[in-house]
């Protein structure tokens, strides 16, 4: 078998095995609660299980496995930040944000439910990442909880993803550079995957100091999945993708894409996943799925 | 002077403390960002600053004090659950949410500013609360700040406030029993004003076998908060409640003023008072600013 090969099994198969790991963990998670929050927890279960691609999981899971960590505390740590990715996906998807119609596939939470059961269903998948990572099942040790809830906590906030939305719906009526629009891109989705890498490595017992390369993967990564995901929006398949494309033009909002051009886009998507795997150097053949994801998120349609 | 007048001196000057103490906390926390993300900056110290009455941080000061708790750390404890407090409010006054315009005598956030704007500034907040609490300037020992971030991160979920909102949803079409009732109120508002004592008492190193008396205190504090409300919101005056007031009768929502009646609620109300102050029994003067909390929390006007 080609080295491709080999690597394209080890992704298909971590991609499957943590699709299916973090359904299991939201389905033991969210158990109906038989009063009247049965409708929050069903509109809770409906975003969060069986949707997405679950990168931030993986991107978790795998930076976890360099350390030896075991993979159950890796997947529940995981299974917090896709809490804190699907809340945001409910909120930006509301009528007064995005007002989008379609998620991995599905009518929005706010049409199948509505939007107050929208709202709440977002701040309760918000307090249960927090949840999540206060418990003992993640880590027995309480600093690296603190630590992993630290990370968390400012990846989503005003410092992190919140202010990057923020920025995001500026955007749409303002002219950005490139530097700022990379600033705006590091917050709303850089953020998030990088404090995957940075918990991966939290659970790993890695001290700050040995991170820098970790961090550096974590980046390029981040900048490289955004690139591709405005591509996905001006040149995906709505069925494919599983949700609206060419809303980016539509909004007259400034990307990557529209200071690029989708050639250089491309090509500094390339560079970026070059440039992440290069900083996984000292790394051997345990870090082979961190490449293959890198590889992976320009590569992906949807 | 009679003991009314030291206790309710004693009460005016934490409540101007604690109100001083927690703005300019927030004052601290939210510094003006300079870039895209200012608008965001701007809502959250609009909503934070300058209003409500900041029960939860005088009850988690006032419970830390009994155990000789450093003041500026419990201040800060108490700033995160503001925090989620503040967001909750931002989010029920949302259009789609309580459709509210008046709150702390300003008009609300989302009409300040815009919807979208209220929506990231409650979630931004949000995330703010679980930041503060796993600092080091909450407390040195990180047992403690993971205690007080599964405290609060089980008050503001499924399993505490947002359970409860969604609980307040189903109320307005369904009928429920007084059990159903109290059970919505204990999750809706009981579960982080109990969550504040609690976490005073983590803070002071109380193991939870010592915490039995506080949650007697803090769960009829808790309902007696609540009928407090009920009665302001139907006999109190809007200009005095910085709030609209009659809502829940315009609603056909169910509370325990319809189903008790107000003077049986009232009644009910002083009981609970009364049997909160019974579960201080074991301590002296230390706790008579929670004994004059809980006869404020009946007799407040707003």
């Amino acid at each position: 078998m080609a080295l491709a090969e080999v690597t394209g099994s080890l992704l298909t198969d971590a991609l499957a095995e943590i699709a299916s790991d973090v359904d299991a963990d939201f389905d033991a998670l969210l158990p109906q609660t038989g009063d009247a929050r049965a409708r929050l927890v069903e509109a809770m279960r409906y975003a969060a299980i069986g949707g997405g691609k679950r990168i931030r999981p993986l991107l978790l899971t795998a930076t976890a496995r360099l350390y030896g960590v075991d993979r159950d505390a890796a997947v529940r740590a995981g299974v917090a930040v896709e809490s804190i990715h699907v809340y945001s996906l409910i909120h930006d998807d509301l009528p007064c944000m995005d007002d989008d119609a379609l998620r991995h596939g599905k009518p929005t939470v706010h049409l199948t439910f509505d939007e107050a059961t929208a709202v709440l269903a977002g701040d309760a998948l918000h307090a249960l990442a927090f949840e999540i990572l206060a418990d003992a099942a993640v880590s027995a040790d309480p600093f690296v909880r603190v630590e992993l809830l630290r990370t968390l906590g400012e990846a989503s906030g005003l410092r992190g993803m919140a202010g990057g939305q923020m920025m995001d719906l500026v955007a749409e009526t303002s002219s950005f550079d490139l530097p700022t629009i990379t600033r705006l891109q590091q917050l709303k989705t850089g953020a998030l995957l990088a404090a995957s890498v940075e918990m991966g490595a939290i659970l790993g017992h890695v001290p700050p100091e040995g991170r820098t390369h970790l961090r550096g993967y974590a980046r390029d990564v981040g900048l490289a999945f955004q690139i591709a995901d405005d591509l996905i929006d001006r040149e995906g398949d709505a069925s494919v993708a599983g949700k609206a494309v060419g809303k980016d033009e539509a909004a007259g909002k400034q990307t990557f894409l529209t200071l690029l051009g989708p050639d250089r886009a491309r090509e500094q998507a390339r560079m970026l996943v070059d440039q992440a795997i290069a900083h996984l150097a000292d790394y051997g053949s345990e870090a082979d799925l961190l490449r293959a994801i890198a590889r992976y998120i320009v590569e992906r349609d949807h």
